[in-house]
Protein backbone atom coordinates (compact mmCIF):
# COMPACT_ATOMS: atom_id res chain seq x y z
CA UNK A 1 0.00 0.00 0.00
CA UNK A 2 0.84 2.94 -0.84
CA UNK A 3 2.34 5.81 2.02
CA UNK A 4 1.15 9.49 1.72
CA UNK A 5 4.26 11.75 2.40
CA UNK A 6 3.76 15.15 2.45
CA UNK A 7 6.04 17.65 0.98
CA UNK A 8 6.14 21.60 1.30
CA UNK A 9 9.64 22.27 -0.20
CA UNK A 10 9.90 22.39 -4.09
CA UNK A 11 13.55 21.87 -3.88
CA UNK A 12 12.91 18.60 -1.28
CA UNK A 13 15.30 15.76 -3.24
CA UNK A 14 12.35 13.48 -2.80
CA UNK A 15 11.43 15.40 -5.41
CA UNK A 16 13.78 15.38 -7.58
CA UNK A 17 12.34 13.04 -10.34
CA UNK A 18 9.79 16.14 -11.26
CA UNK A 19 12.08 18.82 -11.47
CA UNK A 20 11.29 21.09 -14.39
CA UNK A 21 8.92 19.26 -16.26
CA UNK A 22 9.18 21.16 -19.21
CA UNK A 23 12.60 21.61 -19.51
CA UNK A 24 13.98 19.62 -22.54
CA UNK A 25 17.27 18.80 -22.17
CA UNK A 26 17.33 18.79 -18.44
CA UNK A 27 14.73 16.16 -18.76
CA UNK A 28 16.85 14.07 -21.24
CA UNK A 29 19.63 13.49 -19.08
CA UNK A 30 18.11 13.18 -15.63
CA UNK A 31 16.16 10.70 -17.26
CA UNK A 32 18.40 9.16 -18.96
CA UNK A 33 20.74 8.61 -15.79
CA UNK A 34 17.97 7.59 -13.74
CA UNK A 35 16.22 5.56 -16.20
CA UNK A 36 12.63 6.58 -15.77
CA UNK A 37 9.96 8.76 -17.05
CA UNK A 38 6.89 11.07 -15.76
CA UNK A 39 3.25 9.71 -16.69
CA UNK A 40 0.60 12.69 -16.54
CA UNK A 41 -3.36 12.09 -15.51
CA UNK A 42 -5.39 9.16 -14.20
CA UNK A 43 -5.80 7.56 -17.21
CA UNK A 44 -2.19 7.96 -18.64
CA UNK A 45 -0.90 6.51 -15.33
CA UNK A 46 -3.40 3.46 -15.26
CA UNK A 47 -1.53 2.82 -18.85
CA UNK A 48 1.60 2.94 -17.47
CA UNK A 49 1.72 0.83 -14.42
CA UNK A 50 -0.62 -1.80 -16.66
CA UNK A 51 2.10 -1.80 -19.45
CA UNK A 52 4.15 -2.96 -16.67
CA UNK A 53 6.73 -0.29 -15.64
CA UNK A 54 7.49 0.21 -12.05
CA UNK A 55 6.50 2.81 -9.93
CA UNK A 56 9.58 4.83 -8.33
CA UNK A 57 6.87 7.39 -6.81
CA UNK A 58 3.71 9.41 -7.38
CA UNK A 59 2.97 13.41 -7.05
CA UNK A 60 -0.26 14.68 -6.22
CA UNK A 61 -2.67 17.25 -4.48
CA UNK A 62 -4.08 15.75 -1.70
CA UNK A 63 -7.60 15.73 -3.40
CA UNK A 64 -6.31 13.34 -6.58
CA UNK A 65 -5.62 10.53 -3.84
CA UNK A 66 -9.11 9.51 -3.82
CA UNK A 67 -9.59 8.92 -7.24
CA UNK A 68 -6.39 7.07 -7.34
CA UNK A 69 -7.09 4.88 -4.26
CA UNK A 70 -7.41 1.75 -5.75
CA UNK A 71 -4.06 2.15 -7.96
CA UNK A 72 -2.40 3.33 -4.82
CA UNK A 73 -3.54 0.41 -2.67
CA UNK A 74 -1.64 -1.99 -4.82
CA UNK A 75 1.50 -0.10 -4.91
CA UNK A 76 4.34 0.09 -2.38
CA UNK A 77 6.13 3.50 -3.28
CA UNK A 78 5.82 6.91 -1.66
CA UNK A 79 2.90 9.07 -2.75
CA UNK A 80 4.24 12.75 -1.88
CA UNK A 81 1.82 14.92 -1.42
CA UNK A 82 2.22 18.82 -2.60
CA UNK A 83 -0.26 22.09 -2.65
CA UNK A 84 -0.66 23.53 -6.24
CA UNK A 85 2.16 26.02 -5.55
CA UNK A 86 4.69 23.65 -4.60
CA UNK A 87 3.85 21.51 -7.37
CA UNK A 88 3.95 24.72 -10.06
CA UNK A 89 7.19 25.78 -8.33
CA UNK A 90 8.69 22.29 -8.76
CA UNK A 91 7.66 20.87 -12.27
CA UNK A 92 7.54 24.40 -13.71
CA UNK A 93 3.73 24.71 -14.77
CA UNK A 94 0.01 24.05 -13.25
CA UNK A 95 -0.85 20.76 -13.98
CA UNK A 96 -4.21 20.28 -14.78
CA UNK A 97 -4.75 16.65 -14.36
CA UNK A 98 -3.70 16.10 -11.20
CA UNK A 99 -1.24 13.22 -11.34
CA UNK A 100 2.24 12.62 -12.05
CA UNK A 101 3.57 9.52 -11.66
CA UNK A 102 7.50 8.71 -11.92
CA UNK A 103 8.08 4.89 -13.68
CA UNK A 104 11.18 3.16 -14.69
CA UNK A 105 11.73 2.25 -18.43
CA UNK A 106 11.87 -0.74 -19.48
CA UNK A 107 14.54 -2.64 -21.97
CA UNK A 108 13.65 -1.29 -25.73
CA UNK A 109 13.76 -4.75 -28.29
CA UNK A 110 16.56 -4.73 -30.72
CA UNK A 111 14.95 -3.47 -34.19
CA UNK A 112 15.80 -7.01 -35.72
CA UNK A 113 13.67 -8.17 -32.97
CA UNK A 114 10.83 -6.24 -32.97
CA UNK A 115 10.19 -6.61 -36.57
CA UNK A 116 10.37 -10.22 -36.54
CA UNK A 117 6.42 -11.18 -36.60
CA UNK A 118 5.10 -7.91 -37.59
CA UNK A 119 3.73 -7.17 -41.09
CA UNK A 120 3.00 -3.16 -41.00
CA UNK A 121 5.57 -0.79 -39.43
CA UNK A 122 5.75 3.17 -39.16
CA UNK A 123 9.87 4.23 -38.98
CA UNK A 124 9.96 7.76 -37.72
CA UNK A 125 12.92 9.79 -38.81
CA UNK A 126 14.22 12.42 -36.69
CA UNK A 127 10.74 13.62 -35.31
CA UNK A 128 11.69 17.14 -33.19
CA UNK A 129 8.26 17.60 -31.20
CA UNK A 130 7.49 15.34 -28.32
CA UNK A 131 3.89 16.24 -29.42
CA UNK A 132 3.76 14.96 -32.82
CA UNK A 133 5.40 11.72 -31.55
CA UNK A 134 2.69 11.33 -29.14
CA UNK A 135 0.28 11.98 -31.71
CA UNK A 136 1.67 9.58 -34.29
CA UNK A 137 1.74 7.04 -32.00
CA UNK A 138 -1.95 7.26 -30.92
CA UNK A 139 -2.75 7.05 -35.04
CA UNK A 140 -0.55 3.76 -34.96
CA UNK A 141 -2.19 2.02 -32.48
CA UNK A 142 -5.87 3.06 -33.22
CA UNK A 143 -5.11 2.13 -36.58
CA UNK A 144 -3.43 -1.38 -36.45
CA UNK A 145 0.38 -0.66 -36.97
CA UNK A 146 2.09 -3.48 -35.67
CA UNK A 147 5.17 -1.11 -34.86
CA UNK A 148 7.46 1.66 -34.40
CA UNK A 149 10.91 2.01 -35.23
CA UNK A 150 12.68 5.23 -33.94
CA UNK A 151 15.99 6.91 -35.97
CA UNK A 152 18.35 7.29 -33.84
CA UNK A 153 17.78 10.98 -32.94
CA UNK A 154 14.06 10.82 -33.06
CA UNK A 155 12.12 12.52 -30.06
CA UNK A 156 11.13 10.25 -26.86
CA UNK A 157 8.14 8.55 -26.97
CA UNK A 158 8.47 8.69 -23.01
CA UNK A 159 8.66 12.25 -22.90
CA UNK A 160 6.28 13.67 -20.56
CA UNK A 161 4.57 15.26 -23.42
CA UNK A 162 4.77 12.31 -25.92
CA UNK A 163 2.87 10.33 -23.26
CA UNK A 164 0.20 12.83 -22.82
CA UNK A 165 -0.87 13.64 -26.54
CA UNK A 166 -0.64 9.91 -27.24
CA UNK A 167 -2.82 8.89 -24.45
CA UNK A 168 -0.84 6.38 -23.15
CA UNK A 169 -0.69 4.95 -27.28
CA UNK A 170 3.28 4.87 -26.00
CA UNK A 171 2.53 1.98 -24.07
CA UNK A 172 -0.13 -0.06 -26.71
CA UNK A 173 2.38 0.15 -29.57
CA UNK A 174 5.65 -1.59 -29.45
CA UNK A 175 8.49 0.36 -30.40
CA UNK A 176 12.64 0.28 -30.90
CA UNK A 177 15.20 2.66 -31.32
CA UNK A 178 18.49 1.71 -34.13
CA UNK A 179 21.07 1.95 -32.98
CA UNK A 180 22.54 2.89 -36.11
CA UNK A 181 20.72 6.01 -38.70
CA UNK A 182 23.17 5.05 -41.83
CA UNK A 183 22.52 1.50 -41.99
CA UNK A 184 19.22 1.26 -39.80
CA UNK A 185 17.54 0.20 -42.82
CA UNK A 186 19.08 -2.67 -43.57
CA UNK A 187 17.45 -4.93 -40.53
CA UNK A 188 14.05 -3.89 -41.92
CA UNK A 189 14.97 -4.92 -45.62
CA UNK A 190 16.38 -7.93 -44.26
CA UNK A 191 13.63 -8.81 -42.34
CA UNK A 192 11.80 -8.41 -45.80
CA UNK A 193 10.00 -5.70 -45.72
CA UNK A 194 9.14 -3.00 -48.55
CA UNK A 195 10.46 0.47 -47.89
CA UNK A 196 8.27 3.06 -48.80
CA UNK A 197 9.08 6.85 -47.97
CA UNK A 198 6.25 9.06 -47.55
CA UNK A 199 7.27 12.84 -49.62
CA UNK A 200 5.33 15.74 -50.70
CA UNK A 201 7.39 15.18 -54.04
CA UNK A 202 4.50 15.04 -57.12
CA UNK A 203 6.68 12.58 -58.67
CA UNK A 204 6.02 9.67 -56.10
CA UNK A 205 3.44 7.19 -56.30
CA UNK A 206 0.45 7.78 -54.74
CA UNK A 207 -0.13 5.97 -51.60
CA UNK A 208 -3.04 3.78 -52.61
CA UNK A 209 -0.70 2.59 -55.57
CA UNK A 210 2.16 2.01 -53.47
CA UNK A 211 3.88 -1.62 -54.61
CA UNK A 212 2.22 -4.21 -52.23
CA UNK A 213 4.28 -6.41 -50.09
CA UNK A 214 3.66 -8.96 -47.40
CA UNK A 215 5.19 -6.80 -45.17
CA UNK A 216 5.57 -2.45 -45.41
CA UNK A 217 7.52 -0.37 -43.84
CA UNK A 218 6.09 3.46 -44.24
CA UNK A 219 8.78 5.88 -43.46
CA UNK A 220 8.05 9.37 -41.92
CA UNK A 221 10.69 12.41 -42.23
CA UNK A 222 10.95 15.32 -39.75
CA UNK A 223 8.61 18.23 -39.22
CA UNK A 224 10.69 20.64 -41.37
CA UNK A 225 12.39 18.78 -43.79
CA UNK A 226 11.08 15.53 -44.42
CA UNK A 227 13.00 12.29 -45.07
CA UNK A 228 17.16 12.34 -45.37
CA UNK A 229 18.19 12.50 -48.98
CA UNK A 230 19.95 8.76 -47.60
CA UNK A 231 16.69 7.07 -46.85
CA UNK A 232 14.56 8.69 -49.51
CA UNK A 233 17.63 6.76 -51.69
CA UNK A 234 17.53 3.73 -49.66
CA UNK A 235 13.72 3.48 -50.35
CA UNK A 236 11.92 0.63 -52.16
CA UNK A 237 9.98 3.42 -53.68
CA UNK A 238 8.88 7.30 -52.83
CA UNK A 239 4.99 7.35 -51.87
CA UNK A 240 3.27 10.68 -51.65
CA UNK A 241 -1.07 11.38 -50.07
CA UNK A 242 -2.30 12.71 -53.59
CA UNK A 243 -2.86 17.04 -53.30
CA UNK A 244 -5.54 18.64 -54.72
CA UNK A 245 -4.41 20.46 -57.79
CA UNK A 246 -6.12 24.29 -56.60
CA UNK A 247 -4.49 23.25 -53.28
CA UNK A 248 -1.35 23.65 -55.29
CA UNK A 249 -2.12 26.49 -56.78
CA UNK A 250 -3.17 28.22 -53.80
CA UNK A 251 0.44 27.25 -52.16
CA UNK A 252 -2.06 25.25 -49.46
CA UNK A 253 -0.18 21.89 -50.38
CA UNK A 254 0.91 20.30 -47.77
CA UNK A 255 -0.49 18.64 -44.54
CA UNK A 256 1.44 18.55 -41.14
CA UNK A 257 2.82 15.40 -40.44
CA UNK A 258 0.46 14.09 -37.88
CA UNK A 259 -2.12 14.50 -40.42
CA UNK A 260 -0.06 12.90 -42.88
CA UNK A 261 0.77 10.03 -40.59
CA UNK A 262 -3.00 9.48 -39.74
CA UNK A 263 -3.48 9.06 -43.32
CA UNK A 264 -0.22 6.88 -44.12
CA UNK A 265 -1.74 4.34 -41.42
CA UNK A 266 -4.87 4.10 -42.64
CA UNK A 267 -3.57 3.35 -45.95
CA UNK A 268 -1.22 1.26 -44.55
CA UNK A 269 -3.73 -0.84 -42.72
CA UNK A 270 -6.67 -0.45 -45.53
CA UNK A 271 -5.33 -0.59 -48.66
CA UNK A 272 -5.85 -3.97 -50.46
CA UNK A 273 -2.48 -5.45 -50.87
CA UNK A 274 -1.20 -8.58 -52.08
CA UNK B 1 2.43 53.06 -50.51
CA UNK B 2 1.85 51.93 -46.29
CA UNK B 3 2.81 54.35 -44.22
CA UNK B 4 5.37 53.57 -40.77
CA UNK B 5 3.69 54.75 -37.88
CA UNK B 6 6.27 54.03 -34.77
CA UNK B 7 3.89 53.55 -31.57
CA UNK B 8 5.44 53.34 -28.01
CA UNK B 9 2.16 52.72 -25.72
CA UNK B 10 0.78 49.42 -26.08
CA UNK B 11 -2.35 51.21 -24.92
CA UNK B 12 -2.40 53.76 -28.26
CA UNK B 13 -6.10 53.74 -29.25
CA UNK B 14 -4.51 53.11 -33.04
CA UNK B 15 -3.39 49.92 -31.45
CA UNK B 16 -6.96 48.49 -30.66
CA UNK B 17 -7.18 45.56 -33.48
CA UNK B 18 -4.81 43.90 -31.80
CA UNK B 19 -5.39 44.23 -28.22
CA UNK B 20 -5.24 40.86 -26.26
CA UNK B 21 -4.86 38.13 -28.77
CA UNK B 22 -5.62 35.26 -26.38
CA UNK B 23 -8.84 36.55 -24.60
CA UNK B 24 -10.98 34.64 -26.61
CA UNK B 25 -14.27 36.22 -25.35
CA UNK B 26 -12.62 39.95 -25.72
CA UNK B 27 -11.83 38.92 -29.34
CA UNK B 28 -15.15 37.58 -30.46
CA UNK B 29 -16.58 40.61 -29.76
CA UNK B 30 -14.75 43.27 -30.80
CA UNK B 31 -14.14 40.97 -33.91
CA UNK B 32 -17.70 40.85 -34.72
CA UNK B 33 -17.68 44.81 -33.46
CA UNK B 34 -15.47 45.62 -36.26
CA UNK B 35 -15.77 43.11 -38.98
CA UNK B 36 -11.91 42.44 -38.38
CA UNK B 37 -9.88 39.27 -38.06
CA UNK B 38 -5.99 39.56 -37.24
CA UNK B 39 -3.49 37.45 -39.61
CA UNK B 40 0.21 36.57 -38.20
CA UNK B 41 2.95 35.63 -39.92
CA UNK B 42 4.28 36.69 -43.25
CA UNK B 43 2.92 33.94 -45.23
CA UNK B 44 -0.77 33.69 -43.84
CA UNK B 45 -0.65 37.56 -43.97
CA UNK B 46 0.31 37.38 -47.82
CA UNK B 47 -2.39 34.68 -48.18
CA UNK B 48 -5.27 36.53 -46.58
CA UNK B 49 -4.30 39.90 -48.88
CA UNK B 50 -4.35 37.68 -52.05
CA UNK B 51 -7.85 35.86 -50.99
CA UNK B 52 -9.40 39.62 -51.17
CA UNK B 53 -9.22 41.01 -47.33
CA UNK B 54 -8.87 44.57 -47.40
CA UNK B 55 -6.18 45.44 -44.82
CA UNK B 56 -7.04 47.65 -42.10
CA UNK B 57 -3.25 47.93 -40.69
CA UNK B 58 -0.63 46.24 -40.04
CA UNK B 59 1.49 45.63 -36.69
CA UNK B 60 5.31 44.61 -36.35
CA UNK B 61 8.59 45.17 -35.12
CA UNK B 62 10.72 47.21 -37.43
CA UNK B 63 12.97 44.17 -38.91
CA UNK B 64 10.36 42.81 -39.90
CA UNK B 65 9.17 45.85 -42.38
CA UNK B 66 11.82 44.40 -45.01
CA UNK B 67 10.83 41.15 -45.72
CA UNK B 68 7.19 42.81 -46.27
CA UNK B 69 8.17 45.81 -48.12
CA UNK B 70 7.20 44.75 -51.57
CA UNK B 71 3.26 43.58 -49.89
CA UNK B 72 3.48 46.93 -47.90
CA UNK B 73 4.40 49.07 -51.42
CA UNK B 74 0.96 47.88 -52.60
CA UNK B 75 -1.55 49.02 -49.65
CA UNK B 76 -2.36 52.32 -48.35
CA UNK B 77 -2.36 51.98 -44.86
CA UNK B 78 -0.25 52.62 -41.68
CA UNK B 79 2.45 50.00 -40.55
CA UNK B 80 2.65 50.54 -36.50
CA UNK B 81 5.91 49.77 -36.04
CA UNK B 82 6.57 48.77 -31.98
CA UNK B 83 9.26 47.56 -29.73
CA UNK B 84 8.66 43.95 -28.46
CA UNK B 85 7.85 44.76 -25.38
CA UNK B 86 5.22 47.05 -26.76
CA UNK B 87 3.48 43.87 -29.16
CA UNK B 88 3.71 41.91 -26.07
CA UNK B 89 1.88 44.16 -23.64
CA UNK B 90 -0.45 44.67 -25.99
CA UNK B 91 -1.13 41.06 -27.36
CA UNK B 92 -0.21 39.58 -24.53
CA UNK B 93 2.45 37.08 -25.43
CA UNK B 94 5.29 37.01 -27.15
CA UNK B 95 4.97 37.01 -31.75
CA UNK B 96 7.47 34.92 -33.12
CA UNK B 97 6.24 35.41 -36.14
CA UNK B 98 7.34 38.89 -36.67
CA UNK B 99 4.40 40.85 -38.23
CA UNK B 100 0.60 40.62 -37.73
CA UNK B 101 -2.10 42.30 -39.50
CA UNK B 102 -5.74 43.28 -39.08
CA UNK B 103 -8.29 42.89 -42.04
CA UNK B 104 -11.54 43.25 -42.71
CA UNK B 105 -14.01 40.10 -42.80
CA UNK B 106 -15.89 39.43 -46.14
CA UNK B 107 -19.84 38.40 -46.10
CA UNK B 108 -19.88 34.88 -45.96
CA UNK B 109 -22.56 32.71 -48.61
CA UNK B 110 -25.20 31.28 -47.56
CA UNK B 111 -24.75 27.00 -47.07
CA UNK B 112 -27.25 26.53 -49.91
CA UNK B 113 -25.45 28.74 -52.25
CA UNK B 114 -22.10 27.31 -51.05
CA UNK B 115 -22.97 23.61 -51.95
CA UNK B 116 -24.77 24.10 -54.87
CA UNK B 117 -21.36 23.38 -57.09
CA UNK B 118 -19.60 21.31 -54.22
CA UNK B 119 -19.37 17.49 -54.99
CA UNK B 120 -17.75 16.60 -51.45
CA UNK B 121 -18.32 18.79 -48.32
CA UNK B 122 -17.24 18.53 -44.61
CA UNK B 123 -19.59 19.95 -42.16
CA UNK B 124 -18.54 20.86 -38.84
CA UNK B 125 -20.97 20.60 -35.94
CA UNK B 126 -19.68 22.46 -32.71
CA UNK B 127 -15.68 22.41 -32.59
CA UNK B 128 -14.58 24.22 -29.98
CA UNK B 129 -10.84 24.29 -30.21
CA UNK B 130 -9.31 27.07 -32.71
CA UNK B 131 -6.19 24.88 -33.69
CA UNK B 132 -8.45 21.88 -34.51
CA UNK B 133 -10.61 24.08 -36.85
CA UNK B 134 -7.96 25.61 -38.53
CA UNK B 135 -6.01 22.19 -38.89
CA UNK B 136 -9.18 20.98 -40.35
CA UNK B 137 -9.56 23.56 -42.96
CA UNK B 138 -6.02 22.46 -44.11
CA UNK B 139 -6.31 18.92 -44.39
CA UNK B 140 -9.86 19.56 -45.92
CA UNK B 141 -7.83 22.29 -48.80
CA UNK B 142 -5.02 20.30 -49.21
CA UNK B 143 -6.99 16.85 -50.24
CA UNK B 144 -9.17 18.58 -52.29
CA UNK B 145 -12.70 19.16 -50.03
CA UNK B 146 -14.83 21.51 -52.08
CA UNK B 147 -16.26 23.71 -49.21
CA UNK B 148 -16.98 23.56 -45.07
CA UNK B 149 -20.51 24.28 -43.68
CA UNK B 150 -19.80 25.17 -40.03
CA UNK B 151 -22.87 24.78 -37.66
CA UNK B 152 -23.64 27.85 -35.64
CA UNK B 153 -21.98 27.73 -32.79
CA UNK B 154 -18.51 25.65 -34.71
CA UNK B 155 -15.18 27.68 -33.39
CA UNK B 156 -14.57 30.83 -35.95
CA UNK B 157 -11.96 29.87 -38.66
CA UNK B 158 -10.85 33.68 -38.73
CA UNK B 159 -9.66 33.73 -35.25
CA UNK B 160 -5.85 34.02 -35.11
CA UNK B 161 -4.96 30.84 -34.12
CA UNK B 162 -7.24 28.88 -36.48
CA UNK B 163 -5.92 31.30 -39.47
CA UNK B 164 -2.28 30.09 -38.21
CA UNK B 165 -2.84 26.43 -37.44
CA UNK B 166 -4.50 26.61 -40.96
CA UNK B 167 -1.68 27.93 -43.06
CA UNK B 168 -3.85 30.22 -44.38
CA UNK B 169 -6.46 27.07 -45.42
CA UNK B 170 -8.84 29.13 -44.25
CA UNK B 171 -8.56 31.24 -47.57
CA UNK B 172 -8.31 28.36 -50.04
CA UNK B 173 -11.36 26.55 -49.37
CA UNK B 174 -14.93 28.26 -49.31
CA UNK B 175 -17.03 28.25 -46.44
CA UNK B 176 -20.52 29.17 -45.04
CA UNK B 177 -21.97 28.99 -41.52
CA UNK B 178 -25.38 28.03 -40.63
CA UNK B 179 -28.25 30.17 -39.33
CA UNK B 180 -29.94 27.42 -37.69
CA UNK B 181 -28.80 24.46 -36.49
CA UNK B 182 -31.86 22.64 -35.81
CA UNK B 183 -32.81 22.64 -39.74
CA UNK B 184 -29.38 23.66 -40.62
CA UNK B 185 -28.81 20.17 -42.78
CA UNK B 186 -31.97 20.64 -44.65
CA UNK B 187 -29.91 22.62 -47.26
CA UNK B 188 -27.36 20.11 -47.86
CA UNK B 189 -30.41 17.07 -48.61
CA UNK B 190 -32.36 19.67 -50.46
CA UNK B 191 -28.92 19.95 -53.22
CA UNK B 192 -28.33 16.32 -53.02
CA UNK B 193 -26.31 15.16 -50.54
CA UNK B 194 -25.74 11.93 -49.18
CA UNK B 195 -25.00 12.96 -45.46
CA UNK B 196 -22.49 10.89 -43.49
CA UNK B 197 -21.99 10.97 -39.80
CA UNK B 198 -18.79 10.22 -38.51
CA UNK B 199 -19.16 8.60 -35.23
CA UNK B 200 -16.48 5.89 -33.52
CA UNK B 201 -19.67 3.86 -32.84
CA UNK B 202 -18.20 0.30 -33.66
CA UNK B 203 -21.65 -0.51 -35.08
CA UNK B 204 -21.50 1.92 -37.95
CA UNK B 205 -20.13 1.49 -41.40
CA UNK B 206 -16.27 1.37 -42.15
CA UNK B 207 -15.68 5.09 -44.09
CA UNK B 208 -14.72 2.94 -47.29
CA UNK B 209 -17.99 1.43 -46.95
CA UNK B 210 -19.82 4.04 -46.96
CA UNK B 211 -22.68 4.68 -49.49
CA UNK B 212 -21.80 5.88 -52.47
CA UNK B 213 -23.49 9.27 -53.76
CA UNK B 214 -22.62 11.43 -56.67
CA UNK B 215 -22.65 14.27 -53.65
CA UNK B 216 -21.54 13.30 -50.25
CA UNK B 217 -21.47 15.39 -47.15
CA UNK B 218 -19.22 14.21 -44.07
CA UNK B 219 -20.18 15.49 -40.97
CA UNK B 220 -17.58 15.74 -38.08
CA UNK B 221 -18.62 16.51 -34.25
CA UNK B 222 -17.10 18.62 -31.50
CA UNK B 223 -13.63 17.09 -29.55
CA UNK B 224 -15.63 15.70 -26.37
CA UNK B 225 -18.78 14.69 -27.28
CA UNK B 226 -18.80 13.74 -30.99
CA UNK B 227 -22.05 14.66 -33.20
CA UNK B 228 -25.34 15.35 -31.56
CA UNK B 229 -27.88 12.48 -31.62
CA UNK B 230 -29.98 15.02 -33.74
CA UNK B 231 -27.61 15.68 -36.60
CA UNK B 232 -26.49 11.89 -35.76
CA UNK B 233 -30.12 10.78 -36.50
CA UNK B 234 -30.57 12.90 -39.70
CA UNK B 235 -27.67 11.68 -41.29
CA UNK B 236 -28.24 8.84 -44.12
CA UNK B 237 -25.37 6.82 -42.42
CA UNK B 238 -23.16 6.74 -39.88
CA UNK B 239 -19.27 5.88 -40.88
CA UNK B 240 -16.42 5.24 -39.01
CA UNK B 241 -12.61 4.96 -38.91
CA UNK B 242 -12.14 0.84 -38.28
CA UNK B 243 -9.98 0.78 -35.20
CA UNK B 244 -7.51 -2.52 -34.16
CA UNK B 245 -8.94 -4.89 -32.27
CA UNK B 246 -5.36 -5.14 -30.06
CA UNK B 247 -5.85 -0.60 -29.64
CA UNK B 248 -9.70 -1.85 -28.58
CA UNK B 249 -8.72 -4.20 -26.04
CA UNK B 250 -5.85 -1.75 -24.79
CA UNK B 251 -7.86 1.11 -24.68
CA UNK B 252 -6.01 3.22 -26.92
CA UNK B 253 -9.45 2.85 -29.57
CA UNK B 254 -10.18 6.64 -30.63
CA UNK B 255 -8.25 9.53 -32.66
CA UNK B 256 -8.06 13.19 -32.13
CA UNK B 257 -10.81 15.24 -34.08
CA UNK B 258 -7.85 16.35 -36.36
CA UNK B 259 -6.17 12.98 -37.23
CA UNK B 260 -9.85 11.65 -37.70
CA UNK B 261 -10.47 14.58 -40.66
CA UNK B 262 -7.62 14.04 -42.17
CA UNK B 263 -8.43 10.86 -42.84
CA UNK B 264 -12.12 11.30 -43.50
CA UNK B 265 -11.26 13.57 -46.19
CA UNK B 266 -8.66 11.20 -47.70
CA UNK B 267 -11.72 9.00 -47.75
CA UNK B 268 -13.97 11.60 -49.16
CA UNK B 269 -11.78 12.65 -51.72
CA UNK B 270 -9.95 8.79 -52.60
CA UNK B 271 -12.83 5.74 -52.15
CA UNK B 272 -13.85 5.25 -55.44
CA UNK B 273 -17.99 6.28 -55.79
CA UNK B 274 -20.38 5.80 -58.01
Amino acid sequence: MARLVPVADPADPRLADYVRLRDVNLRKSLEAEHGLFVAEGEKVIRRAVAAGHPVRSLLMARRWAGPLSDLLDGLDVPVYIVDDATMEGLVGFQVHRGALASLERLPLPQAGALVAGARRVLVLEDLVDHGNVGAIFRCAAALGVDAVVLSPRCADPLYRRSVKVSMGAVFAIPYARMDDWHGGLADLRAAGFTLLALTPDPSAVPLDKAPAGEKTALMLGSEGDGLSSRWLHEADEAVRIPMSPDATSAGVDSLNVVAAAAIACYSLVHTPRL
